[in-house]
């Protein structure tokens, strides 16, 4: 990329609103990291605070006469690097677009994409409606990058990703172009699926400016079943168990580890000595539902279960889900950490689970599982000391042999954080070369200039 | 295209299974037209009925090499000309490609495009699992034609459509690569989202030869209401109560034409004076489901429908969803028809459809108007007499004029049975000229030669 000319900076402050434009180093600076705090991140030349689409297209413009690179950037709470800024570029971030409106009857939310994921759910709960789609992070993560991610969360299980949700958005193109795709409609197949397109592309093919999302009527009240393990392998067995006979609203996975670190955080008094955890919910209505959250009973039992407690409180469940959520905060405050976020097909969520452990033996490392055991999702944390280059380095060989495990497996590198940078080098080991190639093709077909995030998903 | 030589189509037969290739024209005519009986259709040189991913690679490289155009067909109940022969170019069928497997842990089924919807769904249902989509025509349509063109259905307003269930695909290219999108992972973000694109792309973009289907629990018993209105008006209003405070499993619609084609045909015992019919389900088990039905009952009775029925006897229930599926063949046997599939955001339903009488009444054509009206996507049929010149015309006209006023009330001109050659010319009035811009973009990245389904979706 050449160099910006200052002059050519201010032509993009003159062309935007007062204050949009954060060119100061130490305002700058919070911007250069997401979540993944990724180590090779780079200074932008400014921050642009866009307040509506065609702000966007200015930038975007301004960008492409420039040929200057644009990272887009939600709340910041990504995992993969998805928004690390690139030198000399640009960080457009979508905070300040934070205007909703529900529409009941069509039940559509059309919201910007600045708005918090808690914040979606809360306006659409005002009309008894809801918005599935659940990251742990889902107090702080935005949905314009739970689009840009195609994030998943606890409730995927049953109700899916975020992709299930997205009917229509509009994007600005890497030249400036605003389009609308799809809309209120939950059947329309007019061209091509362009607006799936768009949702997990990570900011590599346009900027959405404004999403149309699909809602449903308000979850009905939880049953709460959490059961302890003697053994990894026999949780997992049991997941199995489960969703081979019911599908589950919730069915997630804390190792030892996880427990313990939980538990030193927030002391919801689970069981320390538990090898495994898993925690499930059905919020099927009467009957049906009670003889759910008894086929989840006995299959913990079945498969060995030490301790298993149910419970119809929805207040006692939500309790346990907010340790689960506590897992990522909580194990940070053990050292720094790789998250994994590789995904295999159910039958090899046991060969997972253990191979991880296996692999921690082997790299001398900690690694705490967390997992949406339902789904075949897990979040192995690679804990390692910075300071320490050799249990640095061994974290890394841990984290690419995870991967490796994953793919093996016929798995994904990625269920629901995104490759970002970095998981980009391990990206053609899953999909192959012709599969990368098309990626390719379509990224320089919507960015022949490769402004748009370079050096995310694709090199 | 060029014409191609009979020593190369030798090579062709050479090169795939004994019978695999069809040059008979008696043969061959019966693969010219899917249901839409596009009369443009032209006369293929040779029909291929593949038998495995590989036989579909031998004809893509083949044609790659000859610049032979291919248009791949299903069962060939595509009503929007998707499949409509190319003169000079081949027919791929899939009709011969009917592997399937299911796996109850994962709740995926693996299958080949061949296999019919029904085939899918009883697949499924061997394992206790279903798969939702529904088109009216389920028992006759191929699950790669479904895939092809993202059909709809009748479940739709609850459960989503076929890309909500497509998890994964082999795809073989123009160019004769195959490849594999995604699998049997509820969650998977590695790269772009290309499983999503290929779904309802037409076989524009590439040749799908396996699916991996995501499955969900036997749907429950379902209770039925069925209420007949004084006027469309009402029951549209009717409908609008209704999703404005659940989401049912099934809200159809039916006008006074296609309620007395029915009643001709099948003798259900519907209201024949009735101007309109909605048949609402639901299926959420005890107390919640029977408010649910409350629910409908109330809002039919205060919108001004004449007699409303409730049966909990799901026997019962599927005999009027058979009377509903019945629609087209019956007003099939009044006349040729053109076949609408226009949808608009739920609030412009009642608009679209008096819209629609309204044109019927100007252009002097019956039109049938049945609809699932839960998510705001209708079929007018209009129905002409194709030896009457001036009636013809007419009923084109009043074609054109549904699809401009669906595009006017924020709509889609096709919700589920895609756009294929009869809907082409209307498609860049819904997307506009940047949105037509971006599929001819991804479509020539893909399909440089532009020899897959020339002439269908776009131009």
């Amino acid at each position: 990329m050449t160099k910006v000319d200052p002059a050519a900076l201010d032509r993009l402050v003159d062309a935007l609103p007062d204050g949009a434009v954060l060119t100061d180093p130490d305002m700058i600076a919070g911007y250069r990291q997401d979540w993944a705090a990724d180590p090779s991140a780079g200074t932008p030349i400014a921050v642009v605070r866009a307040t509506c689409t065609e702000d966007v297209q200015a930038v975007m413009r301004w960008a492409s006469q420039h040929r200057v690179p644009v990272v887009p950037r939600g709340a910041g709470s990504g995992l993969s690097g998805g928004s690390s800024a690139v030198d000399g570029g640009i960080v457009l971030s979508t905070e300040r677009m934070r205007a909703i409106t529900v529409d009941p009857v069509a039940r559509v939310a059309v919201t910007e994409p600045g708005l918090l994921n808690v914040e979606v759910k809360k306006a659409a709960a005002e009309h008894g409606l809801w918005y599935p789609p659940d990251p742990s992070s889902y107090e702080i993560c935005s949905i314009g990058g739970n689009a840009a991610t195609n994030a998943g969360g606890l409730c995927c299980v049953k109700y899916g990703v975020t992709t299930d949700y997205v009917l229509g958005m509009q994007v600005v193109l890497a030249d400036g172009t605003a389009i609308h795709l799809g809309g209120p409609l939950l059947k329309d197949v007019a061209g091509l699926s362009l607006t799936k397109l768009f949702v997990g592309s990570e900011g590599t093919l346009g900027i959405i400016t404004e999403l149309t999302l699909r809602l449903i009527p308000a979850q009905l009240p939880a049953s709460t079943v959490v059961a302890s393990f003697p053994s990894v392998e026999s949780a997992a067995e049991a997941v199995l168990a489960i969703t081979g006979q019911i599908r589950p609203a919730m069915l997630e996975f804390m190792d030892h580890a996880s427990i313990n670190a939980v538990e030193d955080a927030i002391h919801m008094g689970l069981d320390r000595n538990a090898r495994a955890l898993l925690l499930a919910q059905s919020d099927t209505p009467g009957e049906a539902g009670a003889k759910e959250v008894e086929t989840i009973v006995d299959a913990c039992e079945k498969k060995g279960a030490k301790e298993v407690f149910a419970t119809d409180d929805p207040a006692e469940g939500e309790a346990f889900t907010v340790a689960r959520r506590a897992v990522f905060p909580a194990v940070q405050a053990i050292g720094n950490l790789l998250l994994e976020d590789v995904g295999v097909p159910m039958q090899q969520l046991p060969a997972l689970i253990t191979g991880v452990e296996s692999i921690a033996e082997d790299c001398d490392v900690q690694i705490c599982t967390v997992a949406h055991a339902g789904d075949g999702n897990t979040h192995p944390l690679i804990v390692f000391d910075p300071t320490d280059p050799d249990m640095t380095e061994r974290a890394h060989t841990a984290f690419s042999r995870v991967i490796d495990l994953a793919i093996t497996l016929g798995g994904t590198i990625t269920g629901e954080h995104g490759v970002g940078r970095l998981k980009r080098d391990f990206l053609p080991g899953q999909l192959g070369e012709d599969v990368m190639e098309l990626n390719r093709r379509i990224k320089t077909a919507l960015d022949p200039l490769g402004i748009l995030n370079p050096g995310a998903v694709i090199d």
